[in-house]
Parts: C-alpha cells; sequence; structure tokens
C-alpha cells in the first residue's frame, strides 16, 4: 500500500471518527449521492450488508474508500466495532432502570419555521429531512417520543461522532471540581511530553473550552491540512513501509505547534479534546473510556454498554469515538439537567454542571463566526445557546445531538447519517424543532 | 505490503483465532521464551501496554508480527477486541444472575498425578503450570473455587479459542433437535455455494462431528499448508495489491477439495466449524454471535457481554472468535451440566444436550491418534471423555476449557494463555486435576 493510498483512505476514517470538518463553521462538504432522500438512502432498503454472505455489490468493507460516504455511511454508523478495534464502556452486572414511556401522539404534528425560512414544517417531517436514526425525547426524565429508523433499533449502538467531545469535558469538569485536575494549571505539568507542543504553556481550561491557539486545520479541500496527519495518527490500519509520520493520537499531539495566543478566541478544533483525554488518563491512571464506565456508564442505568474506537495504541478516541444506545444518549442528557444525579443518584458533583451550564466566553465564541449559532458559548465540550431556557447542546457531525432544556425540563437524544457532515445543514430542521416541542411541552402536565 | 509479509503477518492472527494447530495431535509447537515461568512472564509484572501511554518496548500492536506470540500473548488474549473487528453478544438489559460462592479452602491442596508420570501436584501448583489466567470451579452450581491471574479478573475478557467451536456445535444441534435444521441433509441443499466444495455432499451431521474428508492441512511448518490461505482469507486488514485469493472466511470454503471420504474418521479441522456457521446463519438468518445472543447470552443471566472476532464481511468467526467473561463460560458448562436449562429456564431442549453427552463415533475419534485421549469422542464440537463420569469438554488452544462432570455435578472454566498452544502441553497437568477435584467434591455436601 503506498503512502499516498494510505492518507487518502483516511478520508473515510476522519469522517467516521467524527473529527471536526463538519462542526466548523464554514466549510461544509456535500457528499456524493447527496439527493438521495432519507427514504430512498434507507440502509435495509439499499440491503447494505444484508443476506448470508451479502452480494459483491452491498458489501462494505473497512478498506473502502467510501465505506463512509453517503450512502453507505448510514449503514456504517451502526456498525463501526464491525470495521475496528474498539474498546468497551461497560454497564457493570446491574440491570437496566427502564424509562417510564408515556408517548405523547401530538408532537409528531408540532409545527416549527425552518432557521433561514422556508415554509412551516412538522415534526415528523423533520424527521426524514434530518436523516434521523432515532430520537428519543424525554420530559420530566418520561420518554414521550422515540422513533428509530435506518440501521438503528432500541437495542442498536451508533457512532456519537463529536458528542463523545462532551462527555470527555464533563470528565474533565467533574475532576476539576473534585480537586483532582487544576483547570489553571498548565498543560506541561500534567503531560511534560507535550511541553515542547503549544498545548505546553496552554491551561487545562483553555482546553477544555477550546480556546487554544493552535497552528492546525480541518479544511479537507487542502492537501497539507494538519487533520490529515492526525487521522493518519489515529488509524489502527498497518503503516505503508515509507510511513514517517506519528503512530497515535498522542504521538501527534506532541507535534502541534501554536498559532496566535492562547485564551483569546473560541476554535473548534478536535485535539483539543484527545489532549484533554491524556490529561484525564495520566491524572487518573484511567482512560476515558474506563472513567467513563466506572463513574457514569455503570452508575446510570444504562441499557447496553458503550464502546470507543481505539488507536493502535489502544487509546480511546475523546474526540469523537464513542458508540452507544440511543436511550443510554438520553440517559447523559438526563444526568445533565438534573445537574449530576440520575434515578436519585449523585454521579458528577453539582458545581460541575453548573460551571457547564452557565457556559464559556461569548466574545470567544463570537470570533468563530458559527452564523447559524449567534450569542452562543462553548464550555468544557459542550455547546451552551444561552437562549431563553438555557438549553444546551452535545454536537456531533452528521446530526448527533444531546439537547439540554432546562426550563422545559425536556432532553432529546438524536442520532442521524444525514448526507452533509456540518451540522450547519440540518440546524435550521433541528434547532427550531427542539424549540418547538420545549415549548409543547411546557403546556404539558 | 507485500504479499509474502500480509501471508507472514498471519501466523499471529492464526494463532490468535485459535485454529487448530494445537488441538491437532501431533503438531505442537514450542514458541518463544517458553522458558519464563508463569509469574516472570505475568503481563502485569511486564508491563505490557502499561501507562498513558506505554513506553515503546511495552507496545502490542495488532500489526506487530508478535503480537500473539508469547510473552505477548498473555497481554493479548484479555485484549482482542482492541486490536481487531469484532461483533457483540448482548446479555441484554436485565440484571445478572449472580452465581451463589461458598469457597471451598480444601481445594487448592488436593493432588493429583501428571499424566504421563512425574511427582504429584497440587491444584494450586497446577494453576501456575498452566498459565492460567483464571479458572471457576462450579459444584452444584455453586462457586466453590475462583482465582484470577495474568490479564484476567472477574470483570475482564477473554479469548475462547476454539472453546467456540462447542458453541456453534451447540447452536448446531439445538437447532437439529428444534426441526429447524436436518443433519442427514446434505450441505448444498442448504448452502448451493458450496455444491463444488468438499462440503458439498457432506452430512450436516459428519460437519459437526468433524468426520469430513477435506484436503487442509493446519501444519504451521509447512508454507503451502491450506491453513495459510484460510487465514489470510479471514483477515480483517487490507490486502496487498498482488493478493488474489479468497476474501472472507466463507469465500474461501468454497475452494476447499476434497481428500478422502466422508464419515469415516474424525479429523480435527477448523473449517468445518466455520461451514455450520455459514448453515446457522443460512437457515434462521442470523449469525452465530445474534443467534447465541437471542437463545442463550441474553437468557442465561450472563454477567457481561461477549463479542467475536470478525473477517472483513463482518463474519463471527465461529470457529474460534469468542471473547467472554469467565464466569459466563461457566454458565454455559452449567446449562449443560442442567441439560440445557439455568435458573430454571429452559434453554435448549434437552435432546440436544443429551446427544452431545452420549458423544460421538469412538472408532473414528481414535484414527486422529491423540495419544492422551484414548478412548474419547467428538460430537457436535464437543469432546466426550467417556470416563466413568462422562465428562465432556469444551477445548481451545493454549488451555481454554469448559469441563464439564455429570456425576460429580462439576462445572470447571478455564482461560489460560500457556506458551504453547497445542493442548498436549497442559492435558496431563489438567485432566488429572480436574479428576481429582471432582473425586472430592463428591465427599462434599
Amino acid at each position: 500500500m503506498s503512502l499516498s493510498r494510505f492518507r487518502s483512505g483516511f478520508a473515510a476514517i476522519i469522517g467516521l471518527l467524527g473529527l471536526a470538518t463538519t462542526s466548523m463553521p464554514i466549510a461544509v462538504h456535500a457528499q456524493t449521492a447527496a439527493s438521495l432522500t432519507a427514504t430512498q438512502s434507507d440502509p435495509r432498503k439499499l440491503g447494505w450488508m444484508t443476506g448470508f454472505p451479502p452480494p459483491d455489490d452491498k458489501v462494505i468493507r473497512f478498506t473502502d474508500s467510501d465505506y463512509f460516504a453517503f450512502p453507505k455511511s448510514r449503514w456504517t454508523v451502526c456498525h463501526f466495532r464491525e470495521l475496528m478495534p474498539t474498546v468497551g464502556v461497560s454497564r457493570g452486572p446491574g440491570a437496566a432502570v427502564p424509562f417510564v414511556q408515556r408517548i405523547d401522539p401530538g408532537i409528531d404534528a408540532i409545527r416549527f419555521t425552518p432557521l433561514g425560512g422556508g415554509g412551516a414544517m412538522t415534526w415528523q417531517q423533520a424527521f426524514d429531512a434530518n436523516y434521523t436514526d432515532g430520537i428519543v425525547v424525554l420530559h420530566k426524565g418520561v420518554v414521550v417520543y422515540e422513533r428509530y429508523a435506518g440501521c438503528l433499533d432500541a437495542t442498536g449502538q451508533h457512532g456519537a461522532m463529536s458528542v463523545t467531545k462532551s462527555l470527555t469535558g464533563l470528565l474533565g469538569e467533574m475532576l476539576v471540581a473534585e480537586g483532582v485536575i487544576d483547570d489553571n494549571a498548565r498543560v506541561e505539568t500534567i503531560v511534560p511530553e507535550l511541553r515542547q507542543s503549544a498545548f505546553g504553556d496552554a491551561t487545562v481550561r483553555q482546553v477544555l473550552d477550546m480556546t487554544t491557539g493552535l497552528q492546525y486545520s480541518e479544511d479537507y479541500a487542502d492537501p497539507n491540512a494538519e487533520v490529515w496527519t492526525y487521522s493518519a495518527a489515529g488509524s489502527p490500519l498497518p503503516r505503508p513501509s515509507d510511513y514517517k509520520g506519528p503512530r497515535s493520537y498522542w504521538e501527534y499531539l506532541k507535534t502541534v505547534r501554536k498559532q496566535g495566543e492562547h485564551g483569546t478566541a473560541f476554535a473548534y478544533k478536535t485535539i483539543n479534546t484527545d489532549t484533554m483525554g491524556w490529561i484525564i488518563a495520566r491524572k487518573t491512571g484511567k482512560s476515558v473510556a474506563r472513567l467513563l464506565a466506572e463513574r457514569i456508564w455503570s452508575r446510570m442505568g444504562a441499557e447496553q454498554d458503550g464502546y470507543y474506537t481505539v488507536d493502535s495504541l489502544g487509546t480511546p478516541y475523546a474526540g469523537g469515538g464513542l458508540n452507544a444506545g440511543l436511550r443510554d444518549m438520553a440517559r447523559i442528557g438526563e444526568l445533565m439537567l438534573e445537574g449530576g444525579t440520575i434515578n436519585g443518584k449523585r454521579l458528577v458533583p453539582k458545581t460541575a454542571i453548573d460551571r457547564i451550564r452557565a457556559g464559556g466566553d461569548k466574545a470567544a465564541f463570537a470570533k468563530a463566526g458559527y452564523g447559524l449559532l449567534k450569542g452562543w458559548s462553548y464550555r468544557d465540550m459542550w455547546w451552551i445557546t444561552h437562549n431563553e431556557h438555557g438549553a444546551f447542546m452535545a454536537r456531533g457531525v452528521h446530526g448527533q445531538t444531546i439537547y439540554v432544556d432546562p426550563v422545559a425540563q425536556m432532553v432529546i437524544a438524536r442520532f442521524s447519517s444525514h448526507p452533509t457532515a456540518g451540522n450547519a445543514a440540518n440546524d435550521p430542521t433541528s434547532l427550531p424543532a427542539y424549540s418547538a416541542v420545549a415549548e409543547y411541552l411546557m403546556t404539558r402536565p
């Protein structure tokens, strides 16, 4: 395998792993065959990997360059572990704590106006418009809406993409609240290997809030963008004989150069999250996968084990590697809504959740230029709307979402496989829909 | 990557996946560094993959040719999913049904004489002599002995190697008992793709009992042995550009040529089990992983999800790919001991278990020439001792074991990482130990 083929092969891996392309303000990459509707691109309808064995033209292999290109991506989002190495996030031997379910038949008909205009749309119409694979709405902890499509059902698992970051941030802020990590400490004092890198003189706080100044581009149109090197570093696949680059996520982080100053502007760059993963591992002696399992997953009444994709060192991809069941993602939202408790158990100090919900530096956020997210901020790898309900989100490419509305006491967890990675493509038919359902639920008992 | 490098890289994968090298009667391959004792080769002591990140000389990567060579193998047996793609075996959302535990302090001192002579040894001494990673003894369903070492603990998972075959066989015999599969049917009537292969005119029964006549060598000393082609076929790794061979387990099976006649002699060849996996999938519309989860794993009170390694089509490796917690392997033993029930629930028809326990054709077995297993037989991919207790076993390379003794009402589940793959290396200090503990337990209440 040549080096060029090796590198190009990672276009897919990058997408797969949910690197930030799509959460970036400008670059919204349309993908091939994007004109297919949700129904037309249904992976069950297209027959990907169906049959024993599947017919040759229905096979999706990790080594295919298009395994994560739309419409194949609509199968792949539910099957990452069948394609690459992973590490588990155990829920432990106990029973799941099932949600109470009282489906509200009125939700499908709720109407909203998409951002940027266009005709009104119903919640039900938005489901397919956003290529939704599954959505759960909790109101006061009760499931009032739940629907699956595509490759997903209630027992399946789906890539959380960059929603993973918010869990890394939650663990980080939890450790700050517990005094394990000093968020004013410089990164080099915790991970000396990063002393010569841009992260060395950044504080943990700057890493958590992504206000570091880093020479790091995730522009896929640029063949010299650093994201290519990072993706190759994180690959679990064999290296070509002429490969000279870093061989793990962390090895890459050591090479990152500074650009600008830390602490002045928000810039969404995945490598901050993996640096935070390294800080957490060094301080606790546990990977983010293990810490998440011990502190949260095994204590929140989860229905399924989760898992992370890993690099060739077995390091879980803190920036985008989590896969889980949808209801368990809703449990994370409920944990956030309840200020760190769930099922009457405290898992995370309230101060940690309060700090996240309070949000970050709005002026620093504004510099990133997200046209659809005016007035928002970013804190501990969560997106804070600062709307009247104090809503906040975890967001991942292709539409992965945890949306928490404290005033409406509502949590929405969504997995999807929108053909366009960038959430700018689905925000217009998602964010106002969430607000409309929140308003509706506030009229309900 | 050159083709020769690609092929040689699979030496490790073969070992990893538990192909039959070692369960073969003659070829017992010593591996490098085998002179290290269990204590000396303890993976925690050697520090494999310890630290964030591990030091370079402690890293084990899937792409290293020696990742499954002793002593690295003692780490790898617990971490297969971190190295390669897998598919899950879910235990479902319920609570595990914990074992009652009444540890019998007398067991460690039980003495036995190893096969082939040598001085008497205690059960406790045999633990390290066999490079045991974990062992659980159940008596009348109660845990009377449980001990872990190496990479394993009660919450960890370990490769079951060819013990996997016995689960494939159990599923197969279950489907026969239920009338879903006719074991007298010729394989070609169920999987027409195999018509031109050696399997075409074999019966399901011959496949289940491995009395097929196949041109298939698992002799690693022979570079032209078919096992190399099979292993390359099952690899999840990218193919070299000059690779022309089969690209999945099942694609390989279509190429197997006949040698001798079916139904005359037992010959332990892993490809029978993957053929059985194909038959099961075709008949049920479910992979062995899914069927195992639905019919057994989610209903037996399991403590952990299991998983299978998969090929590049996502096909679970029915011949050797299962990984699971040790206590859950003990539950499989208990299910067999109780004739298909566990925790008062029937999971498998009693007739299926009865047929397995009755054993296969002793004369056909004798032709395979296993010096240590005289008088045994092989039925439904279980090894039947035909001893006075009617004991029967699931056996996998490097010492993986489920041992069921109906008279003593005893189940032993063992995971280990013996430096020698072939069980002929550990049988002398294992089989008489099992018998000795059985005799001891029969004197207990």
